[in-house]
């Protein structure tokens, strides 16, 4: 369908009737241009967070099918007040939950991933209405129970949408794009024009917090490229695409706070016992991060964990290394990882070696590398210090 | 199925987690007792009232169908809370919305009727949980488009599923039954044990908004006895049934505010007049009520509408009876409408005697009789005066 664009306006965006109508006018603006639009949006502010308290209040480990059932109707209203607000201006307009727009998932509870989408219905709809509201966030499955794709999920809502229905795919949010780092934490830090999928995926999953990163990951298999812009200015934003036009070395660095590092030395030079230990901490749904394995004499062991998780960590280990001697084990916490990203890493010698000449002066307790990443742990009070550094050597 | 029984839960009693937390005890006891319970909910306390704020927020004339899917999400909030809270007590229990339930309904939004329950999926399920929680109030049509059944349907929604499924039917909220009069106003009021369909559809449409009147509409067509009690208190309740075992003359009394009464004297003697009158307020979606027409010399007219109506009904008059001449209209505002009601008044002369010795020091402004009901329209100023002395007249 020509002109079609699917755009997803975030929680904040939505958060109020007075920002609702600000979206109204927006989608309004672009019809107006001849453009048809399918719009997916998120709960309205702190929504979600509100439901998840009040099921913490009737018990302490909600059945995942009835959470579901509870969180989606964070969408529905946000959807029907959209519909409301655009037909009180003379758009047409008509919202549809995860039912009705046929958005099928598997059914996996709080963590669905999308299986496929039935456009038919909805291009039918869009002969007849100028915009569609879609609820983003959720699916159902065959056997029609309700499903949420796990929080941020409205990112890939939008992004599998507008993969189905060959659309643009514009993302909404209070931030005006994708920034080399946090801008609430470093004033400083710069606007990116571009970024590729594949740094995206790396920034997301470092917890820069901009995109829900299986939507990431839709948009490269599909091409899609995202623009990441902001709802209530006129502000360039960021594109998310295949190439980076202006290629910079490295382009983003984030922070991650609250780890612990934990460290196992002279284990026997015995493997099995790696993948028996990481087996079991997966089988416990821990997720660490940062392994470094470095074996001589005996076998050395470093990951980090978030601080939360250090207790279930110290029980698992306890049971895998139960009845053996001569090793220790060691947690330390109040840790901080930092991390740079750049696709141009690939291409460019010597990011290492001014990524540490940056952190010379600090010790650095771990460090991990991937082709377009390096992070560093270091202790909470040096982060500032560190990340000042690598924002000056990097520019950004 | 043997041992099934349909709850519904009001607005008031699942207005917070600790009153959902004492829902779930009170269906799980019964489950105890090895019944099977459908359990239908409405929304959290206040939460309709605040969607519909909400919505008008937005826009002055919320689109019917939006608002559906906006109101419909309250329902689904409260039922799939239940669902956690009965799970984490023990019990297998699932929530269904009605495009789960699939409870299919006109296409009338905001105020559709039920035509079919596909009862197969609840009773499959029900071999498999012990409570089944419904959201009340809602529906679907045939196309999927959310409908909702009027204020208060949530009570229907329990009839209709009880009549589908040969189930009994009980309806709790916060009052302990059914009373000859409002006993918030009048703590004198009696309750009554036993009340008769046509009884309680002449005290529901008298405002006495104890049940939806389409519910019990359905619970007289399938013979299905309702039981409305008190949710947290063990208090014997009333029973809504075919035959009144007590037969009391007069079962109850109510009053409706807010009445303006609308007098057309001196119209030609003309029933087309009359039929185009009535025609004209019916398309304005006006509700008129206590009609009395006389005829004599002239037409006389006399209904009442509420007060907030009294411009909307003027400028339809004024229509209709462009280029008249000769006739008189009159508005009169600030009248109350007082209502006794009981299925004995037919086989018991003298009511129509005791009533008017009971208002004999009133100035009465107009009364309509049915076969089980009499009313009455009086100044609010004599209201109180009246109302005790009809309480004391029929013993209420």
């Amino acid at each position: 369908m020509k002109n079609l664009i699917v755009q997803k306006y975030g929680g904040s965006s939505v958060a109020d009737s007075i920002k609702l109508k600000k979206v109204a006018e927006k989608v309004s603006g672009r019809i107006k241009k001849n453009f048809k639009l399918v719009v997916v949006v998120s709960a309205m502010g702190k929504t979600t967070d509100n439901l998840i308290k009040l099921s913490k209040e009737v018990s302490n480990n909600p059945v995942p099918r009835e959470l579901d059932m509870l969180l989606t109707t964070g969408e529905q209203v946000s959807a029907s007040l959209l519909a409301i607000a655009l037909n009180d201006i003379g758009i047409k307009s008509k919202s549809l939950n995860a039912f009705q727009a046929e958005i099928l998932t598997t059914g996996d509870f709080n963590q669905a991933r999308i299986k496929n989408l039935k456009i038919k219905k909805i291009r039918n709809l869009l002969k007849e209405f100028d915009a569609l509201i879609i609820t983003g966030f959720q699916g159902i499955t065959e056997e029609g129970e309700i499903t949420t794709l796990g929080r941020g999920g409205s990112d890939t809502s939008a992004v599998a949408l507008a993969a189905a229905l060959g659309a643009k795919c514009e993302i909404y949010s209070d931030v005006a794009g994708i920034y080399s780092t946090d801008p609430r934490l470093h004033p400083a830090a710069k606007k990116l024009k571009y970024i590729t999928y594949d740094e995206m995926l790396e920034m997301s999953s470092l917890g820069a917090k901009v995109l829900h990163s299986r939507s990431v990951e839709i948009a490269k298999k599909y091409g899609i490229t995202i623009y990441c812009g902001s709802t209530f200015s006129d502000e360039e934003g960021s594109f998310v695409m295949k190439k980076n036009i202006e290629q910079p070395v490295v382009s983003g660095l984030s922070v991650m706070d609250n780890q612990t590092q934990v460290t196992l030395s002279n284990l026997p030079l015995d493997f099995t016992l790696v993948h028996q230990i990481f087996e079991k901490v997966a089988k416990e749904g821990l997720n660490v991060d940062m392994i470094s394995i470095i074996s001589n004499s005996g076998l050395n062991i470093s990951f980090t964990v978030i601080e939360d998780k250090k207790t279930h960590v110290s029980k698992a280990l306890s049971q895998i290394l139960k009845g053996m001697k001569g090793f220790n084990i060691d947690y330390s916490s109040g840790y901080s990882k930092i991390s740079i990203v750049g696709i141009g890493m690939k291409s460019s010698s010597g990011v290492a070696s001014q990524y540490f000449m940056a952190l010379k002066d600090i010790p650095v307790k771990l460090v991990t590398t991937s082709e377009i990443k390096i992070s560093c742990l270091v202790e909470e009070k040096y982060k500032d210090k560190a990340v000042k550094s690598l924002i000056s050597t990097f520019e950004l």
